[in-house]
């Protein structure tokens, strides 16, 4: 699946701010920008500027993709399909997007959350190429899962919200702060690893962690045992770890041995047990994974 | 989806017995069979027996579908496609299910796990019908989950194994052997709630746990623990629970319960949270739901 030369627009809403591209694929882009999240009123006029600006400057958009924050609705038979809707970030509750996207370009808008996004752009085009089902996780302010599964993005009864797959309490000696950090949970993955929880746990920023630091292991061992419920649920071809905690030092190795040894030769898979560096791997698009994502949303759009 | 009134054999293969029908649907069972597992060349000359008979008697049949205790080799480029490949149970490795019915009856066969045949009998048939993703999950000897996603039974790198998702580690008081009781794992969910776990968690066997037994508040928080892992990983749009554990007197109810309490609002869904009783049920197909979901997988390998 391709967009056939045609260009499209790429947008990753973001909770801290917004990606852009105007794009064929991920060899071809023709323009990024970078807006912070600020008011929806705001922070829409700055996009839809741009990509009108964008559009004289290289060429019409065929369609457009949104990956977004959320949660967001992806019922096409709700009134409120491509809106955001309940979330905690202030002003941005029940915001539309795709009637707002529709009404100013009067082209096709495919929409998803942020991480279904991240895993459709890398299932076409990155690391999960070829590859059913993908799935894609991003380990950072919060924690978010998308999916690929049967061709298609998945979701139901709502998106995937992996961040709260429940885990043990991990015990390592020297952390400051025992409690999970999610407001709503008391054992979630979020809640121990996703930056803050971390930052929290160990009084230290994540970024400031150095080689080496218990810490690491620790984050390794508890999203080990969330991804390991992922796999034996979702069964994927391929597990696509993005975000700011991933930088920590040796985080992903650490998380491949973990994931090995927690299955503890359950699964006789040689596709995980003996290409483990291959399974759990970062995007292959990068810091990318996101507005590529959207832009393949877009390609998905096109009729 | 229906077999438009052609037969359908249906074999559902477990570890303690076959369960054979001859159908064209739920509504219109023209033969039933069940047969002790005891080797592979007694089973499968007792199966094929009656499947020639039960063919004589009432018509022959268009396409054979096999729902199997597993693991099994689910992926049509290998050479071993439709066999049970590194099962426990003795003399059952390597025992191909497809080339030996395709070989006798030269019919389509479909071929799956247990637990997606269910699940695809119940979305076709019953309790998931119309929606998707479905999830079945059968809590007994062991624990196995099968889903349907975007109209497809969920397989990849393996089938899913939803019975090992890791689960926070209960501390009941009162418990005889607090251990995970799985062989692989020290915190997942088939090594404290299977049948097996329960018994020997709490030195009775499971049948014999009277309404009201601590037990009971047990095996429904920890299940919990791990269907809300399952929901925040699928967003199935429905969760059907089958199997023997599931016959312990107000367990559902308090499965229901305990999952509302365990998402805690974070997911503002109202078919899970206004919906509960609705959310989480027992098979619409009943006892039959393995057995169709065989059928079932015979009418999808109808060409």
């Amino acid at each position: 699946m391709n967009s056939d030369g045609r260009l499209i627009a790429g947008i990753e809403a973001g909770g801290t701010k917004f990606n852009l591209a105007l794009a064929t694929g991920p060899g071809d882009i023709r323009a990024e920008e970078r807006i912070p999240t600020t008011t929806p009123d705001e922070t829409f006029a700055r996009v839809l500027g741009w990509l009108a600006d964008a559009a004289k400057t290289h060429g019409p958009f065929a369609a457009i993709g949104v990956g977004s924050f959320g949660p967001v609705d992806l019922d096409p038979a709700s009134t409120t399909y491509g809106s955001i809707t309940t979330t905690p970030k202030h002003g941005w509750q029940h915001t539309p997007f795709v009637s707002r996207l529709r009404a100013q370009f009067g082209v096709p808008v495919g929409f998803d959350t942020d991480v279904n996004a991240a895993a459709l752009g890398e299932s076409l085009w990155g690391a999960g190429r070829g590859l059913d089902p993908v799935v894609y996780l991003t380990i950072g302010t919060g924690i978010g899962g998308g999916a690929i599964v049967n061709g298609r993005p998945l979701h139901g009864v709502l998106h995937p919200e992996m961040g709260h797959v429940q885990v043990p309490v991990p015990a390592t000696p020297g952390v400051v702060d025992a409690r999970n950090q999610c407001p709503f949970h008391d054992s979630c993955l979020e809640g121990f690893v996703s930056g803050p929880a971390i930052a929290a746990r160990w009084g230290m920023k994540t970024e400031t962690i150095p080689a080496g630091h218990p810490a690491i292991d620790e984050v390794a061992s508890t999203l080990a045992r969330g991804l390991v419920s992922i796999i034996v649920t979702l069964a994927p071809r391929r597990v696509i770890l993005g975000g700011g905690v991933m930088k920590l030092p040796g985080l992903i190795e650490r998380v491949r041995s973990s994931v090995v040894r927690l299955l503890n030769g359950y699964l006789q898979v040689p596709a995980i047990l003996a290409d483990i560096d291959r399974y759990i791997v970062p995007p292959g698009l990068g810091d990318r994974a996101g507005v590529l994502g959207a832009v393949a949303l877009g390609v998905r759009a096109l009729p």
